[in-house]
């Protein structure tokens, strides 16, 4: 029996969406090529997120390098800490993930077991690869970034990166100054990342080289009140928490105003962002039924977040399937940094009024200092100035020579001074898609068959947003001048930035079909009726209704029903 | 004395342009960061490129896999032949690119040179890097392709791309099936590539990660003229053809009709994407003075290909560099990719009407062959039927055996036989674009001083369709109503699509100042007469024009300018 994800492989694959890479030498697993629709559909979507995130949002796109010198990911942690565990079946010699096969052999929580609990779970499981029956192994860790050397000789490591974030947090200080060196700021990335996947052996959702959209939003780190947050304080999620996990329940459905007063969710900035991730994939052709946002467990809680939600979208294979991650990663990632590299990750944050504080500082008794020192007193008074005092007197370092200063040489006094602001580590908010997870949903969520007229149906309910090829234009018949009535519409509405697809070929059931069956929204027909009263139909593929409009308000009514502003059912002939 | 280009460094830094890549741990040369407004210019330039080669000419744009398995560079020859010649300087131990030291010390012709020819031409030389003479060294070839392991345990190689092309010929079979196996189609893709470069030193100009842009259109061998050709048959370009090189006379203007019909060009496929190419560059910002197209020499021109062309943009510091190449490459990449997989890389080309041919069939006498073969006769008389005749008779093998059949025991007769079609293996049209070569092209080009009222100017002259901010909405003054309408004017201007930024901060001079030197084309000011009157002033950049018109007409009159629909003089308060 096939299922959805075999009937969408098989679709993909014949009609141009997702192609096996390479094929030609036997394909690799991890890796695919988007055809032509699939390419044009992964496109839009990335633009339907730019639209949210860098016209809405206001925060600007940069593009940073797929290879990173070593030092980004040592202070990221990935050299030392991003690896699965594996191990090698004794009979057939594959390598294997060791914590999905003890899943796969019915026991839980694989995900958080050690190497020697995996070692020894794994012994009576019958390896998925030879079917035999596992035995001892050693598992042990692999690490999953590509490994690369820059440039000849010198033999300096390079990474793929596994994340685009990296390039966001080592760019903080030219961001800062682009934006002006104010708080909050964000930046984006859409790009590619890898990950070097022991055995991948799921399509579209487990890629060794993918797509990645993610925002970094850098927040003071006491203000993560969201300046725009009433456009989703009322916006309603399914929220499978943490407690509705553990004992079992069904998500809650709830207001981001009411999971941020309730503690459910940290702050009202990964609950703006809960709610815009819903908006959009609900916008680009998620059914709100198959989406949900689960937060993550403590014992899977990255140490350094403050709190973590997956968008999940369903998917009739795979399940539940993480597709977007929304994370308050605190200021982990500019600490590691700064740390690394030696170099400030701070904003300089102006007070409204100066702050008066309470300041104690020594001054020197010049008066004592001077004979006692003589030309090294100056140097000695102000090294003493920054200091703090001992219950005895102060060591300060002049040069490279330490003298004690005894306390009846200086005196402490108590002063107030105004500070102007104070060095501030930004948190860090980051929403981070899976673009191509989003490209399957999409399609596998899309994917109806019905019965019209004695026959099979098959049909891509793809939002016309999306969809790649947004109207295709037919001439009834390949003559009479219907031809070249319908390749000067194809070319007016391409004018109007459409992406209209002529075609001649074939009954028009035959063609309706072939454009049902990769999502095109709409179908405009030339007919003997449009030479004498300039008219066309235009088909809508969901209710496969008819309307008959003037040709000259073609480009005009797509664009509308394209951009959403009107519906098919309010067209008028 | 800084030149343009130092000029143009400073300003892409300062301003959020190109970014050293992971400042923080030291620059890596041959890598950079796009920042918000390089990022922004250079993604519209992408889009033109799309206007053309997906709008104009209809071919769908791929994406495959950055990481390629061995046997697809193995086939285009990378692992064998893509290197340049390397050597190490034994007082500094820097690696050196020997061709550009040898031509660094006014020595011509280093880029043919064989090892042994640049290794003798470096040794009076002094080494750029430590400016010792160099003295006696080993030349030896580096590959520049990258290289990295899939998947753990089995070391199986992987590479970066160096070019985003084999994708397109690997995926041909089942893109000739979407195009429903017809010549001649094509496919685009937009996309990172990947050269280990030596020693990179010329920022924007010799990166290690570069995007590229090409096109691959698959052609009927026979079949060389451009069925749109008429487009730019009068289209004019400036041709420093192998003739003009050798006799070192100027470029020759001449139009595409003409340089075919002389022979100048070797075909109208190739004309028409050099015309294309002139174009599409002149939109996006270079300068026509400061474009050719060179073709290659013998010496330089690849074996297989029949035609080549580089599009060269002249810069202040690295002259005349090659931007964009077009080629005619023959069938070589199918042949090879043909003969490395097994598989077939050809067409079926159906004949208009089948093609009646005289043919020779070996016809077995079976009155002979049956007694003498018994059981085998059948079978030897059909291997004889599909085998060319020797002068005494035909060796043929049938099983494992084989048999020699005398001339005595078959005919040769001769008959007609009506061919359906042929099988073609298609010839490969290639222009290929370097993107970030086309925005260092379009920043230098664009840069220009001038001294305003005593003060100096600077300004990025950039085309309105590819300035990443297209419109700069200031008030007045940051109180008394006029912010609020001046942010509600740039939330409607997104609405339109239009990427406006609001900016409140500094004298008016000031921030016009600031938008002239990121090239933003226009400047709306929102003054206390828009209170009055709903009308704002539209400032032109390059005119430092000034219009009133009525608030709700900036939207249309923005669109308008952006697109080229109108220019700034036509506009009427």
């Amino acid at each position: 029996m096939s299922d959805v994800y075999d009937k969408i492989n098989d679709l993909t694959k014949r009609r141009g969406f997702v192609w096996p890479t390479s094929e030609c030498y036997g394909a690799v697993a991890g890796f695919i090529d988007y055809g032509p629709l699939g390419s044009m559909m992964k496109r839009r979507i990335e633009d339907v997120w730019r639209s949210f995130y860098v016209i809405q949002e206001g925060y600007y796109e940069i593009e940073c390098p797929t290879i990173g010198q070593e030092s980004i990911f040592i202070a990221s942690g990935h050299v030392k800490g991003f690896s699965d565990k594996m191990f090698q079946c004794p009979h057939c010699k594959e390598y294997l993930r060791a914590d999905h096969v003890v899943e796969g052999g019915g026991i839980a929580g694989a995900s958080t077991m050690s190497e020697e609990q995996l070692s020894a779970a794994l012994a009576p499981i019958t390896c998925p690869a030879c079917e035999e029956v596992i035995g001892t192994v050693e598992v042990f860790p692999f690490n999953l970034m590509f490994q690369t050397t820059i440039g000849p000789g010198s033999q300096r490591s390079g990474y793929l990166r596994p994340e685009t974030a990296q390039g966001m947090f080592t760019d903080f200080q030219r961001l800062l100054r682009f934006y002006r060196d104010k708080l909050p700021f964000g930046a984006v990335q859409i790009g590619k990342s890898y990950r070097n996947e022991i055995s991948p052996r799921q399509g579209m959702i487990r890629l060794r080289e993918f797509t990645q959209a993610e925002a970094e939003i850098f927040v003071h780190p006491d203000e993560k009140d969201h300046p725009r947050f009433a456009r989703y304080a009322g916006y309603e999620v399914p929220l499978f928490g943490q407690t509705q996990q553990q004992e079992n329940s069904a998500p809650l459905v709830m207001t981001m105003r009411e999971a941020v007063d309730t503690g459910i969710i940290a702050n009202e900035y990964v609950a703006y962002y809960l709610a815009l991730t819903h908006q959009l994939l609900v916008r680009i052709g998620v059914k709100p039924d198959r989406l949900r946002f689960r937060q993550h467990l403590p014992d899977e809680l990255a140490h350094y977040a403050e709190d973590c939600w997956d968008a999940e979208v369903r998917s009739d294979r795979f399940g539940w399937v993480e597709t977007v991650g929304i994370a308050d990663r605190t200021d982990y990632d500019l600490r590691a940094h700064e740390k690394q590299s030696g170099q400030s990750f701070t904003v300089f944050i102006q007070y409204e009024t100066p702050k008066r504080v309470q300041r104690r500082r020594v001054v020197a008794d010049m008066g004592a200092l001077g004979p006692k020192y003589r030309g090294k007193a100056k140097d000695i008074a102000d090294a003493l100035a920054t200091t703090v005092p001992g219950p005895d007197g102060i060591t300060v370092t002049v040069g490279s020579e330490q003298f004690f200063v005894p306390k009846d040489l200086y005196k402490i006094i108590e002063e107030e001074v105004d500070l102007p602001g104070e060095e501030v580590r930004p948190h860090v908010i980051e929403p981070s898609y899976g673009i191509d997870r989003m490209c399957y949903a999409v399609l596998e969520q899309s994917y109806d068959e019905e019965i019209v007229d004695g026959e099979e149906r098959r049909v891509l309910r793809l939002p016309p947003l999306v969809a790649p090829v947004q109207v295709a234009v037919f001439p009834l018949m390949n003559r009479d001048g219907l031809d070249s009535i319908a390749e000067q519409l194809t070319h007016t509405l391409h004018e109007h930035h459409i992406l209209a697809e002529y075609d001649d070929s074939g009954a028009i059931g035959r063609r309706y079909r072939r454009q049902d069956e990769i999502g095109t929204p709409f179908c405009i027909t030339v007919d003997y009726d449009t030479r004498e009263d300039q008219t066309v139909t235009i088909r809508d593929r969901d209710s496969m209704a008819q309307v008959r409009v003037p040709v000259d308000r073609v480009p005009g009514i797509i664009s509308d029903l394209i951009e959403g502003k009107r519906s098919f059912s309010t067209i008028c002939p």
